[in-house]
């Protein structure tokens, strides 16, 4: 279709170009919360997560100049994969709020919380990865806020009704951190079962 | 009183013997608690709580052979120390429901928590220490779970009592998990008094 011009060539050329880029950045951040998730902080540095991901060294520090830059990234980049998932399982809002409140919890049990948590709990002992974890945890936080107060169809103006969710939310937290040890799923849906209960006639 | 006999001299002597190695058991448990809790389980070692103590190594080792031994006796010990400081604040049992909500969150927003949080994130990828805190965690949770109970005045036998104190109890772990990097005491007591009226009327 029409003529091939010197500019589209050479925009052509570049996309790819820009294209592998995004993929090995793609790749080294999936790595690092795999890392984080598997072997904790301590054993998670640039090169464990570089050669996990089957990118050098260079191309890694390239990307994430400190291992602080590389692994905070990288539990925002999958936090909000999560959280675009999640809208995207109730693209109408709310019409099961137990089917929400399940996902919600979801969100608190697999790998990429293990990671969170990793970081997190580094986080409060280390000053150089404190203060950035402190901000991202403060972000994802209110996003995942917001996300449940859609999908609940929650109306914050009415007294008590923030807090109802706040409280479900770090339920779901707690829930998460139970299972880090033991995945107790059937005790995990009983509570979750109680608890939408409780909440329904609150949040009207 | 009376004749002092050879073997209540022997007694005399032993007590004292068996006192001092009480209390040097319990300096070992406490430094090992705020070890944890200050650089993680990464940064505690026998040798670092030993000092800490100012204890030498081999007496820590005669009273903990291995760094497991020494660190999941700690979190048990302070976790039971806790749940006697929590049953002596309501020696009449429940009067006040939001009182016992709040100082059950108390438990987890300290650093006992920490510690233990430390303890627990390292055991998801330890397999050394992971049975052992799992055991460990579930004997502590039970005994958590039994005081709420106790103390909330929750009949089990109602439907729904149950499930609704375990959801309680994962709302404060997923409190004190908030609390690990930002200390946000008021958005803590407004969860905590939405979450109290809403359970008021379920535990009858």
């Amino acid at each position: 279709m029409g003529v091939v011009t010197a500019a589209d060539r050479a925009a052509g050329e570049r996309v790819p170009k820009q294209d592998r880029s995004r993929a090995t950045r793609q790749r080294l951040l999936e790595a690092a919360v795999a890392c984080l998730a598997e072997h904790g902080w301590a054993g998670s540095t640039v090169s464990a997560v570089a050669e996990r991901a089957g990118v050098s060294r260079g191309a890694a520090q390239h990307h994430f100049p400190t291992r602080e830059d590389l692994f905070t990234a990288a539990v925002e980049y999958v936090a909000e994969e999560r959280s675009g998932a999640l809208r995207a399982l109730f693209p109408q809002g709310a019409t099961d709020r137990a089917a929400v409140v399940g996902a919600l919890v979801d969100l608190y049990t697999g790998p990429l919380f293990r990671a969170a948590l990793h970081l997190w709990v580094a986080a409060s002992n280390e000053e150089q990865l404190r203060p950035r974890v402190t901000e991202l945890e403060a972000r994802v936080g209110r996003e995942t806020h917001r996300i449940a107060v859609d999908l609940l169809g929650a109306d914050e103006s009415r007294p008590g009704a923030r807090e109802t969710v706040q409280g479900l939310l770090d339920m779901a937290r707690g829930l998460g951190l139970a299972n880090l040890l033991t995945d107790d799923r059937a005790r995990r849906e009983r509570v979750v079962g109680q608890w939408v209960a409780l909440v329904e006639a609150e949040l009207g």
